[in-house]
């Protein structure tokens, strides 16, 4: 299998288990916690973390695990690869996921093909997803020019303090918002309500893109 | 001792402890949540996970850590050891496990010898086995491929999730499954579904031995 | 972009987060856990364990990652800067942190501008600041000295002991006082209250240092 | 400071943090929990295991950071120090405690000399003492032999789970039963049942370091 080849795989498989795992643990959180919305996000936050940490440990050296549009995009700009690649690796990243969460309609014995009528939307959402894309991309050039080993953790870190300190709980992930747009379960989000999000995402990753050259400049 | 005499001693302790963790956090559990199943589920899983990165990371250098019949089958279809030693391997995880389930059943005052009545079954739960034992065996043999010294981590918080976001929440071990249907408890499973179970981790923990052949070759 | 400025720049994009979170994450907790406080606190914790580890991985080497102005006084007295950056370096703490109170306002859809109303005083809590405090410098003193990979998680870990075993919730922190008192929220504090706060804090702060001296002496 | 003077005073400084972190933490999450026993739990465990973390990594290098005389005792028998040494030890565990106890009661606005009416006893609590005590010390000794980075990690996690998965929460440690018997709370145990807890402990501890002769010998 040639290099570029086990790079797809390996975001297809781990978008497919992550986005799994956001949907199908949000399902079980919510069947479970007898209207307590907290507790069910507690469960939801803690499945969410455990596996973003197990997947960038194990894909990380395959295919860069990022599982995520905008930040493919910001590889993109800071030099990986080229436009073509980044495509591909976008197209697989939301066609697994989207398998990803007809998987976990499967497991739960849920209709595979659903429409979430989930409203998420308005200014405060907007800038709950900016700020967590803005948060997340950060984390990650933070920990690559300065602690490469702790990329996992800090980034399942910030999804865990995401959840709960931004109003959108940081989807922070384009691939991610479409997915779960085809979910009528806890983590759903109303395809309408979809470009908002995915628009507040990539400033986010932008803005922070930028930040992060006064932050963590390479060494000179 | 012998190494495998040691071997077979660390797996007994692992596989013991392991399983009375996992039955006796499930009693004390749901004695406690006043009826919210995912407060209950919120300390199995900590307790479950904790457990794991203690066990793996003290008895890894010593018996390898398994505490796993599907775990074990796969290192051999990879090498290790000898089908005899295998077989040996099992028995002790089967044979140790069960007397962890009775240890539990001991310290909370309960009767020794049960037999679960807990229905667990159908093709969604199968699927979820499915999808728990490859995705557990797919984190094994990726961090020990990319990140040896992750193993204890990564595998206590694939099962952290998994207790989340699979139907089933993750048994993921034909050993653990014979010996949660000798308890009628939070985690107990009824004996006739134990089968189905079994058949879809060895289905789950085969199909990640194939697939970690592609994605995670070794170095040529 | 000299040093200090991507000093300051990393000390207020740090307060900025961190703030957003223990106010953000303090607001969805209490508005999702059907009046359970417990529940409510468990969230919050979650959040700004998590985010601390995160600021700190990416910032320390930035800034020093103190967000803190209790820690800056300590680190000064030390031998770290001169008092002019010190205060620079405070005021910054103090002015994005407030920043990052009203983003979180502004996210939930809030009036920016607020005023906490929730009693915080009397001697068991003033205590509880004082050994909160005692507890963190210590913690960052002892990690610098003998584990500095380290100092990331155990800040983290000691902020999430000190929300459940301090009277307080372990403000610990001189400008999240402040900033906190500008939230009329779940991690809000009346103004009035702060001053007693603060200086319990500095109390803390500099007893700390002094143990620190026995207990963490430099190598001769 | 001789090195001796400077490993009393960092067992007294840990034990009392520590203590007061075990008796704190109750009295919070109990008043807070709504009656949800195991919610309270949750909170008791974080704080716990969270602290563990801590007071290990800044106070191992400097005292061993075993704030437990049952740990004592078996690195006496291990060969470490004097029985004089190991006994003046001992005296600050249990003393330091109980003015972490002490301090707790005082955060709180509770009168500082308690004593609990918490009822803790019987075959089963007994028998979950021994097998927390024995887990806790075959943890630090397997941790210590194969990896002594992990011991302050694998220390805090056997704790978290062991609050889980015995029936007695695992006190696991003869000076913090002692002072835990002087506190009407949460984490209270009636004085008349402490010895059978010390007791149990004592014999579990014993039996860990036998075992650990066999799993994790001394390289020859």
């Amino acid at each position: 299998m040639s290099p570029f080849a086990q790079k797809l795989l390996g975001e297809g498989v781990g978008s497919a288990i992550l986005f799994a795992t956001v949907v199908g643990s949000g399902i079980m959180a919510e069947s479970l916690a007898s209207g307590n919305v907290a507790v069910a996000l507690l469960g939801n936050t803690l499945a969410t973390g455990a596996i973003l940490y197990v997947l960038i440990t194990m894909l990380g050296p395959v295919s860069g695990a990022q599982f995520n549009p905008a930040v493919t995009l910001v590889m993109r700009l800071r030099g990986d690869g080229s436009w073509t690649d980044a495509a591909a690796v976008v197209a697989v990243q939301i066609g697994a996921g989207i398998l990803g969460v007809w998987l976990a309609h499967a497991m739960f014995d849920l209709p595979i093909l659903q429409i979430s009528a989930k409203a998420r939307t308005g200014p405060g959402q907007w800038l709950g997803e900016f700020v967590a894309t803005f948060g997340l991309v950060l984390t990650i050039l933070g920990s690559l020019r300065h602690k490469p080993e702790a990329v996992p953790t800090a980034v399942a870190l910030f999804i865990v303090a995401g959840y709960w300190f931004t109003s959108s709980t940081s989807f922070a992930n384009p691939a991610i918002t479409i997915a779960r747009s085809l979910s009528d379960s806890f983590a759903g989000i109303a395809p309408a309500d979809a470009p908002g999000f995915i628009a507040a995402q990539l400033a986010g990753a932008l803005t922070a893109h930028f930040t992060a050259r006064a932050l963590f400049p390479d060494r000179g």
